[in-house]
């Protein structure tokens, strides 16, 4: 070895031993990024496909649905009752309040990117956001009407309503019904979407986040969660058995839930198939720090509760109070802004109610 | 007479016989403006007085308490519950609804410009906005809440607003009452003051109103309606008894209320005295063609019926087609925008919420 090598050797090994760590800490944090762009993906602007368009008229026509009482039976339910603009789009209930007063059996999530995710519902028995809303209004417990036809007198006795309609289907003899309605709420709803400082660091900005968020997405992504929450809305894009480890209600204290007369087995509810029983949509996990209560009876109320008991039933880990503190701050990085369409409520056509 | 006095009065006579109908009609408008001005009152910038200081800290509490559903003892009902931004302020129901589907025995009236009345409530039972505002949260029918005490509990609970009434309340011990949750209520309430073209017109504007409008003015004024419906909301400074010509049930259709096991006979509801029997807060008519339905009951769902029964019952005049069209058009003016920070609504603090 001669002396120029040695002594360019001893440059480097200087260079190195004053910027190890740095060097280190960007190569982890460049693996970091590249494992999460990987798993995750940011955001897109928003959730309108060529089937479901989201034209300026429909948009405005199912925002204004979106928050019309007069549909439902008693005149106070609607979409934004249990999806309010002053709650990240849920009601912060355990579970919901449908007309009456009447308790459905699951937590309403939020509305926002829910229209990313790849079925609706806890069970996935809605295809897309168009046919929950849909189901929603002609359902007993939430809209209080009886059927298509009772639903679609409610919202052509409206009269102000009809022009919109017009607008936002045309050509269309009788525009004015519940399968528009859906899509009109829909087109809204596809609007919603709540970019993150996550979505700036999948984007490469990896000041996006904290050091502790980021720990917490290692974390997240090492001890297997990213497993099933991943995808553009991390989670909401899978099934998958709620308790792997034991009965998830020893752990979130779920209680029998009246009409199913049992505890909620998921799937189950509506297939009676025995393989999908506890099966459960894995939820999306955007903007989960502002949206308690947690899982789908709402019976969690703290976020380190949440992810401690998910450790355990579905990882069987035990997580230190380290773990979940950081894990805690990568979610908290996936808390977006309300967005401005949302928090504006529209003025409502107040003509043509029948009393 | 001279030849160039003479001259004179042919010119003046020429300029008199071309535009004496414009002059005329000018004169009539002045008349109808000085009337106008003597009668009602432009609206101020907002409702806040020395006693009931409109700080932004107490804005912004009460701008979020009013939406807030986990006050209540079924988690959906608030203020903006009945109150709703999307329907300028009221719910659009005959009668609102309040915890568990329990209807309340009289119509929700818009909180727009409502801290400008003399006294709040249909009966005129609640002093001011503040009264009103406490009194709804410790109703069984409103909240659901048994009392203060319980109220308290459940504000409390709300740990994301303990920081706001301390801003908002200085100085005291224990700021997070139910007493300061009406003061903040009220004061953002103070602030939902919605101007309209007729204001334009009171400040002197004589085009801001349509010539029919100034027709419908006239008329409001000539026929008598402006006896009780005067001052700045047009309505709200005085009691007067409904039905002064006959029954009102008899032009209004209203039914007997449940719990009264009777006809509404307003004051007396709550004084027992007989000579209060159907005397009822004058309706302030800011925004009544945009908050139907009509009247205590809401009984009625045309303005157009209101103002045809209202000529009948109190004035036992039978308007014409053409008399309703005219006022209707005036009280179209007094329609105005969606307060800003009311159709806006803040996104609430999550934390604390005891499921």
């Amino acid at each position: 070895m001669d002396i120029r090598k040695n002594a360019l050797l001893y440059s480097c090994a200087m260079v190195l031993g004053a910027g190890a760590s740095l060097l280190a800490a960007e190569d982890n944090e460049d693996a970091l990024l590249g494992r999460a762009q990987h798993t995750f993906k940011a955001l897109p602007a928003d959730a309108g496909t060529p089937e479901r368009p989201l034209t300026p008229e429909r948009v405005a026509l199912g925002r204004s649905l979106f928050f019309e009482t007069r549909v439902s039976s008693d005149g106070k339910g609607s979409c934004g009752g249990c999806h309010n603009p002053f709650l990240y789009g849920t009601d912060a209930l355990p579970r919901s309040v449908g007309v009456g007063g009447k308790v459905i059996p699951r937590n309403a999530p939020t509305v926002f990117n829910t229209a990313l995710q790849f079925v609706q519902h806890y069970g996935g028995n809605r295809a897309d956001v168009e046919e929950q809303a849909v189901k929603a209004l002609v359902s007993p417990l939430a809209y209080g009407n009886a059927d298509y036809a009772a639903a679609e007198a409610r919202l052509r006795a409206l009269t102000g309503y009809r022009m919109m309609f017009e607008k936002a289907f045309p050509g269309e003899a009788e525009p004015v019904t519940a399968l528009n309605w859906g899509k009109a709420i829909g087109a809204f709803e596809r609007t919603l979407i709540t970019p993150a400082p996550f979505d700036d660091f999948l984007k490469g900005n990896k000041a996006a986040l904290s050091a502790q968020a980021k720990q917490g997405l290692d974390k997240f992504m090492s001890f297997g969660c990213s497993g099933c929450h991943s995808g553009v809305t991390v989670g909401g894009q899978m099934f998958q058995k709620f308790g792997l480890t034991q009965d998830y209600w020893e752990l979130t204290g779920s209680k029998e839930i009246d009409i199913f007369k049992a505890r909620d087995k998921g799937r189950f509810q509506d297939t009676k198939n025995d393989a999908d029983a506890f099966m459960f949509k894995v939820q999306q996990l955007r903007n989960v720090a502002v949206t308690p209560p947690y899982f789908h009876d709402g019976s969690v109320a703290e976020l380190g509760d949440a992810i401690r008991i998910m450790g355990k039933l579905q990882l069987g880990r035990d997580l230190s109070d380290a773990d979940i503190s950081d894990i805690k701050a990568f979610l908290q990085s996936l808390t977006g802004e309300v967005p401005p369409q949302f928090a504006a409520v529209p003025s409502l056509p107040v003509a043509g109610y029948k009393y």
